[in-house]
């Protein structure tokens, strides 16, 4: 039997513990499909007392990974610290420059460094692995880059944070607010005690990065993703889509248009029947369309201990079998530089509320404001008559055929300009 | 850049061509992904005549399968011939033998030789890879053999076979019965012209088979699945079905059990709110529940052109990549022999549907005789009174808490001793 791999876990927090349990529990097995034993020898932890709930004592113990990262005791180097800079990228660098595989469950690191790691990978001939970045448990990175390359792609897109997907299956199942559901998602560990990243989708966008260059053989770019959060969807937005056939879902997307490449991330309405609608509470899906393979969707927990640790065991197993799949799918160089289309130009229906003030012809002039644009609509909603909470305004309800964001954001500022609304317009994207 | 690989594929019907037009159309993109080209070299088909929508003629050409496989022209020996026997097996066993790794889309010689030809394999220091073998465009095999090996899998269950699947969705939306759906489904191509294989649940059971292996090490074992197709599923089952929350699908079921490893191939009630639940049409989707992972859903085409196209030419691109995964996920000699668990020890709830005579305390009768062999019922629903058509006997739906096969078996045929049933009791197991 071959030499045993010997494994170095830097950060010994969900991921790093998540994975370290799973290779002792399973080591027999992971031998049995590795053709080799994997070890772990070392680890890198700033602090040594911590009770993580497993001994650690066993294994060679470094404070500084970048240390541990040039250590002769160790061949594959697996990061699970976090942080775009700092520790984890200096330490990550370090083991590629030793000639050491990476595995990362580090989005905001590759989704900043990406293009830069990748070919300092590939000039010390080695590749991070990165499974456990995007989507968790689910190995939609791995089909991306493996299984899915006959296919030409033309659209990603996903439900990736567990955080907001519970937030907004809460808010319509009991018609809370935003503001109510967050709070228990905090009491329940879902969220942190700042949820900014999560909730203003950041967290979405890093991991959308991810996807979009696997998908399109494109350079990272997550400057030029479109970042809306869920922070301003109110229930009366929910009972709005489940009347017209749809749930409310934060999704990032990337698909390919005549314009170049479009990232997003943001609120978006789909219909019930679709596979995506179905995913509810903290669980992870993303969805590919590809020629000409179709549709598929993939379903699973996308965050904890037991999703992610699962994903760095395989990236380890991998790399245990003599797999060197370069970073991003094909060499650092053969990476296209990403045309970006703007959100300006995206296409799409759009659901549009706005507070209406009660006056004659006011409903007359929104409509006629869109005509001017060119936006035909194909569905307007007036619920109930004047809402005595907000004072002597009415809730409309617009569903639009396809337009440009463009021509819809100069209509809604023509009404706003017609002083006919109280308040701001609510609008939020179609996806069919 | 490393040799082109250069590929050969025996059989070109609707995968080989699949395959085939992928390789020509993406061969760029494949080139820059693997780091090296691949190249069709040579096909293998009985008749060189044959219109296929593609010019075949700058290849070489075999007319047996068995010269293509020693070929020093080829590296790799693609079949998408089909069959458990004749050209197809020896052509793998050719293949294998001269030291190339095989791709192969052929679940019926997987099924019956898998553990031969795994032993086979590892003795020339080469792999069987057969993505295309199992839910077609889903990349599931390679879930289980690489991405989920840190977990121990307890269940795999799955709706592998469109036909089924679009034929038991047209008799739900439609009220039609199975024989009207069968001949639409033929007409539109989903089916034979003999339906068999795919109706009586085969089809199934060859794919079940190879995802057992791969979840739990075992070697393949198709002699013990117990199969039971949809031809005797009623449109009245499917609309109890969806008065009760649930949708009958087909599924395949591999799960470990207090008595070894479960097979089965059957039409299932499954909650309308699971994921499976959701899966329509000719779509197939693969659940597995995996610890500590959780549940992963796959969902995509499952048959065709595409699906199958994109699946071989997956495994061509691993291979050209240098991967060499053990067929079966590690060593033919490390796959256990499995134990069998026969259906009469499977537990769990069953839908009961009986054609009752309607003379007084049949109902009782029933009842009494599941009390009898300790099987509680979680509800009973009598649907109308006499049933005109019948004859004058009355529908009666039982749902059962978690029993045992063996005991339902015998409190039915309790029942059936008592002469109160017209006909043969419907039963369909429950998952939740």
């Amino acid at each position: 039997m071959a030499n045993a791999l010997r494994v170095g876990i830097a950060g010994l927090g969900t991921v790093g513990i998540g994975a370290l349990k799973i290779l002792n529990q399973r080591a027999n097995e992971l031998t049995l499909s590795a053709g080799r034993p994997i070890r772990v020898t070392a680890v890198a932890s700033r602090d040594r007392t911590r009770d993580r709930g497993i001994d650690v004592s066993q294994y060679l113990w470094f404070e500084n990974p970048v240390e541990m990262a040039g250590s002769p005791e160790i061949d594959i180097f697996v990061e699970t610290i976090g942080g775009a800079e700092g520790p984890a990228h200096d330490a990550v660098k370090a083991a590629l420059k030793a000639g050491k595989p990476v595995v990362t469950a580090n989005k905001a690191l590759l989704a900043k460094h990406g293009a830069e790691l990748a070919r300092l990978a590939e000039t010390n001939g080695v590749a991070i692995a990165f499974e456990p970045a995007a989507a968790g448990g689910i190995p939609v990175i791995k089909a991306l880059k493996e299984s899915l390359v006959g296919n030409r792609i033309t659209r990603v897109s996903g439900i990736m944070n567990g955080t907001c997907n519970y937030i907004l299956s809460r808010m319509e199942a009991e018609g809370l607010s935003f503001a109510e559901c967050l709070k228990d998602a905090q009491r329940l560990g879902y969220a942190e005690a700042d949820p900014t990243f999560d909730v203003e989708g950041f967290d979405t966008a890093h991991k959308l990065a991810l996807l979009t260059s696997l998908a399109f053989g494109t350079e990272v770019d997550s400057d030029s993703i479109y970042v809306e959060g869920i922070s301003g969807v109110t229930p009366l937005d929910l009972k709005m889509a489940d009347e017209l056939g749809f749930r409310i879902k934060l999704l990032g997307v990337a698909e390919r248009t005549s314009q170049g490449i479009e990232q997003r991330v943001h609120p978006t309405m789909v219909p019930k029947t679709s596979q995506l609608a179905q995913v509810m509470g903290v669980l992870n899906a993303v969805s590919i369309q590809a020629d000409p393979v179709g549709e598929l969707t993939f379903v699973g927990p996308g965050a904890g201990a037991g999703a992610t640790g699962s994903a760095v065991v395989g990236d380890i197993l991998d790399i245990a079998r003599g797999a060197n799949v370069a970073t991003f799918g094909r060499s650092a160089g053969a990476l296209e530089k990403p045309v970006r289309a703007p959100i300006r130009q995206h296409e799409g229906g759009y659901y549009i509320r706005m507070d209406v003030k009660d006056v004659p012809g006011a409903a007359a002039r929104i409509a006629t404001r869109m005509a001017e644009r060119g936006i035909s609509l194909e569905s307007i909603l007036q619920k109930g008559s004047r809402d005595r909470s907000t004072g002597g305004t009415v809730p409309v309800v617009l569903i639009t055929y396809a337009t440009s964001e463009a021509k819809l954001r100069e209509a809604l500022s023509d009404i706003a300009g017609d002083g006919v609304l109280e308040g701001d317009p609510q609008a939020i994207r179609i996806e069919r």
